[in-house]
């Protein structure tokens, strides 16, 4: 692959190869939460809530630190085919439990836990609607809720007003190779057929928290790893913008 | 109570005791299934989804008949404060339990399984927001998706052109008694302060499909039980209403 | 239907349709349990214990207030073909949690749960044969063990000897309309064939706990659930006599 | 040890050393299983059905045998004070584990699968209350509730009327060393104190099922083992009797 | 079967009837649990960890007394096929939940627990690969890895040095009846086919801790029993110097 | 960090930045599998089973198709301090999940499965102790038991002889970030001190699988980025040599 090629590929939706799906981040989406977002990469759709609650879990206790971490799920029928819900089937599966994993890992990497002081958030991203890409328009939509509980827990006094919990802004995006071709956010139909796939979380001032590159096909070369870091750059420098916007006010 | 009563009361939110909350049913809100409905009573919002696919359990097989069931559940933050997921607590708790139950025969009571074929219809109601009243609103927002997955069935050619697997439409609300007087369609602040709480299942030509009436507070008597089921009737009627408006063209 | 009609029917085991099965109370009959009843409504046959222990359940504590649940459960070969234990299904089945809940719900109705104070009471109720109508048998005579457990804890200094945890008594039967017929009392051949199933929960002194109708075949008009419940309320009072009688002495 | 000691000893409930409970076995208690027995060692009653469906778990289709298994199980009141049930908790414990298949081991032990056919029997051994020697009490009462449900499926035509699936009877006893005596049938009281606890399952005509023996407190030696299989053979010797008395016509 | 017969008949891996096959005891085999014992049974192995923590369950807190308690595990490949893990199939199996509180009584058997004053030793027993014996192995390879563990306990204070919990040592020995041969250490292909298989767990001083015999096949008699206790005495003679021999230094 | 840097630093073992634990490979360590390594990376030690059946799921029956899956645990006393088993607590852990899956993604990017057949390999990697790496010791091993099983396979005629199944060799290693200098393998002292945490996955010929880098601490840039890379390059060549020699004649 080379620039030349990436400018002449039209994608199946229109977009070129570096170019995200229209984003929406619908802020405050839940009344009952302490902060909110619905966020949207296309027809992707996830809701993510942040619920902040004094004290933190027993093995955290007396350290002066808070705690961040999250949950993700998938409503049944978020796919195109319904899938049976873990609850039914009396387990978190195992993907379910990687991405809450990655999420929490994601949100964790811009917040200093002792400026929170012995506080709890619980992300919650809840995919309604499923069109590839659900874990990272979930961390980049958990990031607005978190910022937004935030804000809610000093204006309430339960952080001092001078406390800086946030060291920063956290968003991801996904990167694959399709037909030897680097593209940015994959929907579903690019996913299913991209040989290699790549989630990147990266900070508002472009520096790396998560790397996940998966050879699903070929194995990939360290060029072609350098291509998808590249666009995964691109693509979070403009969600970092998305976020900062949808925060305004 | 008396009618006289009634008239003169307004309560916390401005309605008269025979109004419902304001009601809103987006159809189509989910691209991926066959049918569905993001409907509002109020702050509750649930998605419904109607999954259709083609075959019946096993215990059904062979006998030309369909299926259909369904799923109610809750977001974590749906409510004020924050519930652990099912999926995580591993099993599925009592209230998840009979609510489901109580949707997929209230939706049961209104089709032709004969008529329906060898398919299965799965409804999903999940509970975006809750402020009262999610049973009754999955109820109500459950037909309108399974109506439309039966047209769906039926422009695809998986239900015969001429089947009517429904028998007619199907609607729910609460009513409750709040210091003596019988009040229409419960917000959580009523909801809560109830002595006697009734979910009432009507039918579009006003039969009553379940009447499940629990005294939370002081038994009650034959005329408070009469009063309950009239405003139950008034709300349901209206309710039908807007499904019809919902589902036209 | 008319009461004329009623007045002619004979139902397979010679009964008229307002007429309840042999019910038989064997009181204390476990000797290990604070109190106890082997409950008979025709061949139902349900073992009731209640466990008193002191102190309550942690969101309970320090209100100076008791509690009272029940669980519900059915021997694998209670019934005509032997179901799995749900012991070993690993799960506990959303027809048992609902009866569960119906039965302490019912029998909270009649607990003044400071008068208990901080005492707790489990009933469980234990299906050792069923022939229908074995949640109305079940809560029936969890009143009887109910009333020994406190009789005993009085006798014993746990609850003060001039308490009334009681305010009053409660007693269940089912109802149902069989081709157009509306019967009290139903067993299991005539369960089946019910077009609407009810159950109903009623207090000593006539007043509704909880009112269950269901349409399990075609929808009910108001007059048919006006003569269900007439019904209900000719077999509780019955029951609450033979109630008083089990617990004379 | 020695006789002489033996013959003076008497227990709390007056019983010799070598003298078992009264012994109660009320057959056909149940009305819906294929056999059945309520079995009474003293206060402890354990309540035992006989399933019989026709057919073979698929691990032994087509062999032309038949399968007996067992299960065991304890009202959560049975005992002196209330245990939470395993169907609550999600999981078997490790006690009704073993019991369960030590009663399914025992009764396979006088079966023979091939004059069976492919035919299930499943003994459910419930106890309905506790008072030591649960285990035992389930396998001899099991018993009772096995031959029924085979005479049963003689007389339906099921198993041929000429086919011998029972090669025997089997019983089964509990017996321990107290305070250096070694006893016959504990109950509870003396279960507790017991230094070695044993089981001992013994066919009609007196050979060995199992032979199960425990060291609660101190080792035991030769001589001691020796006593107890004694005291074991004396009982079970007793309980054939009892149960061919039971299972006259 | 007479002395005779015994001293003639030769095993397919060319053993007596009376002979163990060869035991390894690979003493701290694990560098990072407090005692720890890899042990061979011929090609049954087992990796036996003892973890000793300071503390005591709930129910034994402030009583001044420790607790012993044991795991038994099987790796999914550790048999010829392979098994389903327990951990995935969500709940641990009967005979592993049996073999683990054998284990756990055996070890208790020769525990002093008030010498091991507040602190806990669980005992994790592996079967890493198994071939017939494992629990037998895994009661042996536990005793000495449960001897290290209280070296070490005492070596760093945990324990006064002057404390003497344990009270003996303990072996274990399977035992069984081919072909009507009683017969000595049984690799799988002899346990399938024995028609009596017993384990014997004995103390050092040759007492015993647990006898559990069981017919697959037919009944046995006394004097078969007389025969395998005798065996089994042999070998944990044997087996009980080999672990003297190991513990050396 | 710059390469006079790395070449002057000593860790804690001894070792330079850039090299390796002593590595060895116990290839046939288990006699059942079908191939079987035990895997040592320094005090980390896994052993891997290949468990080869005829068939595959059910989802892939009829396409020709192979199967290759892994499940990776943990003996709970393999690390410092016991962890409860999870098949106690019933549920797999989300750790676990996320390394089986990351296994089982790796061991499929060379394999063929049309090369395959219709059959089925599981790899089991069960860390018998644990010292930092354990995931990509026992992707290392695991390789090594594919093989072995691939050439048991063909050798019983189960797979052709010329078929070529594997495509190519897999390892992987860990690398990290210490106080800001680059290290290749860390054992567990370093990993917990580490800043940025990456297991790579690589082929014999050099290409990546799985690229997994997580900022710990600090986020980290694209020049760590590629000299965390450049390191486990190195260490992943050496291991493929490693593997290359163990599996010679």
């Amino acid at each position: 692959m080379t620039d030349n090629t990436a400018i002449t590929i039209v994608r199946a939706d229109g977009r070129t190869v570096d170019q995200l799906r229209p984003i929406t981040i619908t802020r405050g989406w839940s009344k009952n939460a302490e902060g909110s977002a619905l966020i949207e990469f296309g027809n992707t759709r996830v809701l993510c809530t942040a619920s902040l609650t004094e004290g933190v879990p027993r093995w955290l206790k007396g350290e002066g630190k808070g705690w961040v971490t999250a949950e993700y799920a998938m409503l049944p029928r978020a796919t195109n085919t319904r899938n049976s819900r873990e609850s039914v089937k009396g387990k978190v599966g195992g993907r379910t439990h990687e991405i809450s994993r990655l999420i929490g890992r994601s949100l964790r990497a811009i917040i200093d836990t002792k400026e929170l002081g012995e506080n709890t958030i619980v992300l919650d991203c809840d995919v309604l609607q499923a069109d590839g890409g659900t874990r990272t328009a979930a961390i980049t939509g958990a990031y607005v809720a978190l910022a937004d509980a935030i804000s809610w827990a000093k204006s309430e006094g339960i952080i001092p007003a001078k406390a800086q919990p946030l060291t920063g802004s956290v968003s991801a995006i996904s990167v694959g190779i399709i037909d030897g071709v680097p593209m940015l956010d994959l929907p579903y139909v690019e996913d299913v057929r991209a040989e290699t796939d790549m989630n990147v979380v990266v900070t508002g001032d472009g520096k790396f928290v998560e790397v996940q590159g998966t050879a699903e096909g070929a194995p990939f070369d360290r060029e072609e790893l350098n291509s998808l870091l590249d666009l995964a750059l691109v693509g979070t420098y403009e969600l970092s913008e998305i976020q900062r916007e949808a925060l305004k006010n």
